[in-house]
């Protein structure tokens, strides 16, 4: 028997007995100690980092774990095994997320600029803003004995003076406080409710004053989540907020975390770490931040990928990932806030965007109502780029949708030095083909120094590296010069900031382990594209719109994202970039029924094509793993100088 | 500062720290300790009664200790005063009262008679036996490449292959486990849910086999609980059970009750004291006694008066008794098992009878609805004597109703030797004029000893020793004898049992407080019965029929009850004795759609009358507290020998 001390930043030790030879990792999940391990243990993602204070336990060298991090304690916690009594320092999760996060959605006026586009676009289309949400101001008779009609009647006949109703129906957190909260306010409230058909749905009885009616509108996705309250009369943006998605240690893919939650209370845990340690502090900061009563919020709408969906819910999500790959349901209606405990009124009805697939979920649904393609004569492309990489192909008469697992790239993820497009991310970049000098641009306040790179900064190093030959067609480093460097495997990278050019005094650089993560990345985009086109007999010609959209940053270079092969080779003129969709079209179907019914038929209009079983969607990728593509006549303007 | 250490009978010792001069019941509630005061502390009542083992208290000598009780260090809590550190012994309320209760609803064949016959009468009436509740026996395919639906668009059609419904609602707690339950059981389920129009409501899925659908038909009285468990499919009564109500510590009658529940957390104390101390251990009882898992009880229906409905809901009940008058709701339609954490299926239902006014609750209307006196062409009076007397009359043109106050002495409460009419109560009672023996019949088996006297045992004695002129009209003893005694203060009393006659080894006897107490809660009934003909201009010639309910007993000496003025002077064959109607009621309303609606029908064609504030009452009460009454005119068939 020995016995492991996790010493967790900021959070109280936890000590726990095990056998010599448990996996350090592990140990840790049992201990209920949260260890960031996006690639779940499997050694790549060198994420896992844990440093041995005391005792010493046996591990492997990593490439994640520099000599003087080595002889300083740093171990990753997946390959390491227990030896005997240790103490065990782990850095804080949490906060490394926060501050990796930040608010990334709608935090730049380009951002709001293209929301509010979007929203203009929705309402154009006839999607009426409107829903079924009242704050009742509510003046009545005080009871004498000539006028002796008890409360539940009283407020009935005050409701059906101001809505044309029949019926009134009172909840029992309503009714339970109805007596004391007319007298204490002197028989004038303010009732909440909902006007549906002929009934009046109360859901709150109220101080006069208090009129607040409140959706909050969710994207939940695989890294991150982001969400924005809004005022459920005038469509107001209240507040908005993001953070990364506290299942991120069960896995950073879903295929992980579906495997996690399978286990002896899994689900129980995913549900959690993603409703209690996510959801639940975002709502309560946001709130907080605008001096809101939590249960002033009446509606919330949650757009996420069907494992997402199944993790909310706590259903069991191991059809997703099993033969015949089925969810447990596409659209669902009936969850209320308080079935979550999620800190809003009780009875608020969450809606929860519908998905299609396995793969292709209610972030796409929602997303593709935002972007408005079933809207139109021409044939759209829609792509979401996120931890998977989903598709939608079609016009007015028909959509097609597929995904691609094209893993955390786009959002920073599985990138030594990526980021979330916050303050800090170089999110464009140039290189002078001769000097082999950079320039970027970085998110923030004039003088901001480099903190690390978001998607599009990625994307556009990749394209400049390889435009300037500085890389080869497989992303390997074939020049030489001050800002290309190697390690001790000889393994190349190209420095953006050296360490005394960025705000945290590392270096920011991008490696070949990188660059090859990125191409594989974009080579699942690509190769998803020309399978669903090719599955409706159609060719890269036929595309007359490609709407990117993805939390990748403030915009990409989409010339950029065709020179490297990650987007088909069409007129520059033909691509948007409509930033985060999936939350466009849940606040949409926050504030809207009528969105909200459109998504419906918008996703009953749409076929799922599992690409995993597709013929030719193999061949098609490995073929799309390289700069641009091994055919490159497939990427005509694609260009390499010097 | 003084320390009270109240040493509780079957239960942990609770210590509080005091100050001289604090009462010592107001202490106890302080405490949390559990005293029995249903005079809610002014004296009266002599059930306080503790008991001092170490210290002393200052109190006042009642007639309810006797020198030898004194001696022992016997008290009343309500009179007295902590002087010093004092270790207190308090009985068990709780077995006190379970050891007193018992179940007393439907414990006879007798009283099984009469709910049946009501039961028939209330079909033959029109009002058919029928819900919408049903447990499916649903066999799905499992789903396969060729047949990928998902699960909840599976289990709508398997849904609508049985019923014919337009809708499948699938409420979160189903959605939670449908995923896995389908999986465990291999696509063969039982679901149970109600059909209700156009739409299945889904309430639970289980294991095929689990298709239990029970109902939970519950009386909740001022002083006892009855209810019943009911199959819903069959209608046949699963178990029946009773108990005191948990909220007689704060005081016997409603008012007392409404003054507690105003105080600071008072609401939630009430609540708690019926829902958590009362309510759940008998339904937990119930269900364990049939091995039934308490999720299958998918409808409950409470009758109760208007006070203990706002007690139960945690509804501000001070309306009730104050002016105007008027209670907070008279039917309500909304509650679930879940909101107030009932040991049932937190989505069932529970119908709650409607009140009519703040002293005829839902108790009445269930009971008039039993009664059937709605659907005759004569003129009906229903009487349930109960803690309150209520009091209903006409036919099915109209209805009247008034409500007295009689105290809990027809039940046992108020009487010295009172209990309910469980084994060893004296339930029936002649006296020999010329020996002045009593001969009487007791529940239970052959051989049972007595141990006390309920309430039909109660109005046989009272009427037998005012028939021998044992006791003049005032209730004072004017003869001597064996079986007469006095105690120290003059009181007379007449020993039904000597302590060796006993099974308890305490005398059994009846005294002239208890007979004062009785004569004020019969006359209370009979004047109630006065005014309300008088409000309609009527007479007790009128009536063609009365209906006496209540938990009275196995039944009423119908002669013995007009012989002491208690029921009007008419023909013996207009009476009949129909038990705990309400009970019957809310067993109906459970598991009959239509005796709801019918209920709700009943409960609208009622009018209230409010007997405190109507000229006359008062003076027709003075009246009527004599042996029969003042105007013996009223009582031609009243006889008193000897």
């Amino acid at each position: 028997m020995s016995r492991i001390l996790f010493d967790i930043e900021g959070a109280k030790p936890i000590s726990i007995e095990c056998n010599p030879g448990d996996n350090l990792l592990e140990l840790a999940r049992r201990a209920n100690v949260a260890i960031d391990a996006p690639c779940s243990g499997n050694g790549s993602c060198g994420k896992c980092r844990v440093r041995i204070t005391e005792g010493e336990v046996e591990s492997f060298k990593s490439r994640h774990i520099t000599d003087e991090e080595w002889d300083l304690g740093w171990r990753l916690s997946c390959n390491s095994k227990v030896i005997g009594d240790a103490t065990v320092f782990v850095p804080d999760i949490a906060s490394a997320y926060q501050s990796r996060m930040k608010t990334a959605d709608l935090s730049t006026g380009k951002e709001v600029a293209i929301f509010e586009e979007m929203q203009a676009n929705l309402k154009a289309a006839g999607v009426d803003f409107c829903n079924e949400f009242m704050a009742l101001d509510l003046v009545m008779a005080e009871p004498t004995l000539d006028d002796t009609m008890p409360d539940v009647e009283r407020l009935e006949w005050a409701v059906k003076a101001e809505v044309e109703v029949e019926f009134v129906k009172i909840p029992f957190a309503v009714m339970a406080k109805l007596a004391s909260t007319l007298r204490e306010h002197n028989f004038h409230v303010c009732v909440k409710g909902r006007c549906s058909g002929d009934t009046f749905h109360c859901m709150d009885i109220c101080a006069p004053e208090d009129t607040a009616l409140v959706g909050c509108a969710i994207d939940i996705g695989t890294t991150t989540v982001s969400m924005v309250l809004v005022d459920m009369t005038t469509g107001k943006i209240l507040a908005k907020g993001s953070s990364g998605n506290g299942q991120i240690r069960y896995g950073a893919d879903v295929i992980n975390r579906i495997i996690e939650q399978g286990r002896s209370g899994g689900r129980k845990k995913l549900q959690d770490a993603i409703v209690k340690e996510t959801l639940n502090p975002i709502i309560a900061n946001l709130c907080k931040s605008i001096g809101l009563n939590a249960r002033s919020i009446v509606q919330l709408c949650i757009a996420a990928n069907t494992t997402m969906n199944h993790l909310l819910l706590g259903v069991d999500a191991q059809s997703v990932r099993m033969e015949p790959y089925i969810p447990s349901f596409f659209g669902w209606e009936g969850l209320l806030a308080g079935d979550l405990h999620l800190p809003a009124h009780p009875l608020a009805p969450v809606r929860i965007a519908p998905n299609i697939g396995s793969y292709v979920g209610g972030d796409i649904t929602a997303g593709t109502l935002a972007s408005l393609i079933w809207d139109k004569d021409e044939m759209s492309l829609f792509i979401d780029l996120g931890t998977n990489g989903e598709l939608v192909f079609g016009n007015r008469d028909f959509l097609m949708s597929c995904a691609c697992s094209a893993g955390p790239a786009f959002e920073g993820g599985d990138i030594s030095c990526g980021m979330r497009a916050t303050d800090g991310a170089i999110e464009a970049c140039t290189v002078d083909c001769a000097t082999m000098e950079p320039s970027y641009e970085i998110v923030g306040d004039e003088g901001q120094r480099p903190v690390g790179i978001c998607g599009s900064g990625i994307i556009d190093i990749i394209s400049e590296l390889f435009r300037c030959a500085i890389i080869n067609a497989r992303g390997q480093f074939v020049r030489e010069g001050r800002r290309v460097r190697r390690d001790a495997h000889g393994m190349g990278r190209f420095v953006l900031a050296f360490e005394e050019e960025s705000e945290t005094g590392r270096e920011i650089s991008i490696n070949e382990v990188d660059i090859d993560n990125f191409i594989r990345a974009k080579g699942a985009i690509f190769s998803a594209i020309e399978t669903l086109l090719n599955s409706v007999d159609m060719t890269v010609e036929c595309i007359d719109h490609v709407y990117v959209a993805g939390g990748i940053g403030s915009g990409i270079n989409m010339k950029n994202a065709v020179n490297i092969g990650m987007l088909p080779d069409v007129e520059l003129e033909k691509f948007s970039y409509i930033g985060n969709s999936s939350l466009t079209g849940a606040y949409a179907m926050c504030v809207s029924d009528r969105a909200n019914e459109k998504c419906a038929e918008v996703m009953a209009n749409m076929t799922y094509l599992e690409l995993s079983t597709y013929p030719g969607y193999m061949d098609s990728f490995v073929a799309a793993c390289f700069l641009p593509h091994t055919d490159s006549s497939l990427f005509p303007s694609c260009v390499q100088e010097g």
